[in-house]
């Protein structure tokens, strides 16, 4: 790692060096070689999910966000209208998406710090028949919160809709079985719990649903239908891959299942949550969330309305000691995010929360926690 | 390089160890240092093509296709009408992008192995006014043949229309220089004859036209206007920008600065193809194009017509060797091809002569050149 700070951000994240230097060859993408390490990743990432029966995972070059478009644009039929639940900022860009291919949705909006609601959602289900999927996002790493993801796909699946999950800050830290969650796709990408490089996302999609879906993609580029059945027919990816990030990837697989898999990794993230939460509130950081919503992803934190606080002096401060943390993304409050995924273990927590502690009171802070309103 | 095989391909090539290590780091992406890392790439692109007082670059996350697409669906209007000279597979695939995106264009068929001819796209544009744009790939890697972009640019401008160019292969290697050749924008990637790591591509558009096209966009991922205007109010990616992959652009930059820029790149480039060319005849081997239509990019060659001939069996001997060569992609002939881009020199290519003189004489190749047709 030498001199790189780490990322306590939702993403990009802190990669182990060995991931890394997995990067430092050259693949041809007709090569055999490549097409195994493909075929080993999209393998590994079904029966993450327990999908080994129907469901087919599909990468997708660029960031998330090309994959959750992708997704919707391939996934869902033109005809089709969604549901979007939204409690954050990538709540919001599903609807974003949906504004960009003139799909029909409708939107239940819920506080910022609050859960998404299972019954609103079934009640508003009940009342539109017209509306054929729900796209839900598992943590909204805006605030850090935890949607009720089995709930809300038990509404869905009784009311007979289909869904889709925006699962990107969770794949691979939280547990979503096909066997006891019931969807249509989930979407995620390589750099976030699962520790690899950015520039690849993936779609784990239903193969019943996939193969209806060939003419729906807006896009030539995003089209997902394409993409698999020209990875079939070739074991090729349809356009250049990001070669050496998928490489980067594999041996990130590599490493979490070394770590004991999701148990081993949620393991890890949970600790340094732990850590993270017990030692800012003893500093007298307050929280935006209580603990029984808040996610082992990304923290949530009031900044200190004392007078003398001024985050960019505070996330300055902290960058030299080598931890770069990052700004709220909220309406609802002025807050901070800290993460606790990436290569990091409670032990860079701990030196984190020393150098807050020094900081703070070089800063002269007083005052941690906002005046209470109905916000807390 | 270590065991890696050269890779004599259209893309992904082969790059420097020193590209590939700028990736052992991680940089968070509101970071200072990512910013002026995105910001240098951006001006150092503008400059290649003498863009300094009206033109802008905006990077894209994915491969080559989606900085194609995105600045098709960006900085054509919906009503705008596109006319696409086609003579290749890359050409094809800009009229797929007009099916996806449901855009009305023209379509003037060249041969494969002919170049476009300016005089019959401005027979077209004057008999087809409501014609806006015209779409141009500058090297045809299908076959390796070079298009006139020259004289087909005077046309475009003469007649009052736009020119976007894809010069994906070519960029950096053969001179587009805004003062010289008329056009309203210019695509290309990072891991081509810049050399970089494949993920990563490029709009270069004039600033004006960027201007006026917000809301054309069919994508999210792939809004142009949107990418740019963000990236100016905050000097960040809109999405989660492959880090690594840009910092490994930045690094293969360099390199190709100290080895004289686009100069030194085509220089080498040339011989590369060169030594190839006069090789590969000189065994027997004959090539789809003549000299004077002859990309130094990619080299086409006939398939040996000879009944002991096996492409797998060749591939598969010259692969044991070191050397990833790719199969031809064009109906009117069987071919293959033998790319001259990427990290290496006509050190490599002679080994390489070596290599498949032993190969032809083991599998006891007599018959070299097809029997004489009209393709010839």
């Amino acid at each position: 790692m030498g001199m790189d700070p780490y990322l306590l951000t939702p993403g990009p994240l802190t990669t182990s060096l060995t991931t890394k230097k997995a990067m430092l060859h050259d693949w041809g993408t007709r090569d055999s070689h490549f097409h195994d390490l493909t075929s080993k990743i999209r393998t590994f990432l079904v029966n993450l999910i327990k999908g080994q029966d129907n469901f087919v995972c599909i990468p997708m070059q660029g960031s998330g966000t090309f994959a959750v478009e992708a997704a919707i644009g391939t996934l869902i039929p033109k005809t089709g209208k969604l549901l979007i639940p939204n409690n954050g900022a990538y709540c919001q860009r599903v609807i974003e998406i949906c504004e960009y291919l003139n799909r029909a949705y409708d939107e239940i909006s819920f506080q910022e710090n609050m859960p998404m609601c299972p019954q609103r959602i079934r009640q508003h289900l009940i009342e539109n028949p017209d509306i054929t999927h729900v796209v839900v996002v598992h943590c909204e790493t805006s605030s850090g919160i935890m949607n009720p993801l089995k709930e809300i796909s038990q509404v869905v699946a009784e009311l007979d809709r289909k869904l889709i999950i925006d699962a990107m800050s969770t794949f691979g830290a939280i547990p979503i079985h096909s066997n006891e969650i019931i969807f249509d796709a989930i979407v995620a990408s390589a750099n976030k719990c699962l520790e690899g490089i950015p520039g690849l996302g993936f779609v784990i999609a239903n193969h019943s649903t996939l193969q209806t879906s060939e003419g729906n993609s807006h896009s030539l580029s995003l089209d997902l239908y394409k993409q698999y059945t020209y990875m079939e027919k070739t074991k090729q990816w349809r356009f250049t891959p990001p070669t050496h990030v998928t490489a980067g990837f594999w041996q990130a697989i590599q490493e979490y299942i070394e770590e004991g898999g999701l148990e081993g990794r949620l393991a890890r993230y949970e600790n340094n949550c732990n850590v993270l939460v017990t030692g800012m509130r003893e500093l007298g950081f307050s929280t935006l969330l209580d603990n029984s919503i808040m996610s082992p992803i990304i923290v949530t934190f009031h900044m200190p309305p004392d007078k003398n606080f001024n985050f960019t002096t505070f996330y300055d401060k902290l960058k030299q000691q080598g931890f770069i943390i990052y700004p709220g993304k909220l309406t609802i409050a002025d807050t901070f995010r800290i993460g606790c995924i990436g290569k990091i273990s409670q032990k860079e927590i701990k030196i984190l929360l020393s150098n807050i502690r020094v900081i703070i009171n070089e800063m002269n802070i007083q005052q941690f926690s906002p005046v209470l309103d109905n916000i807390s």
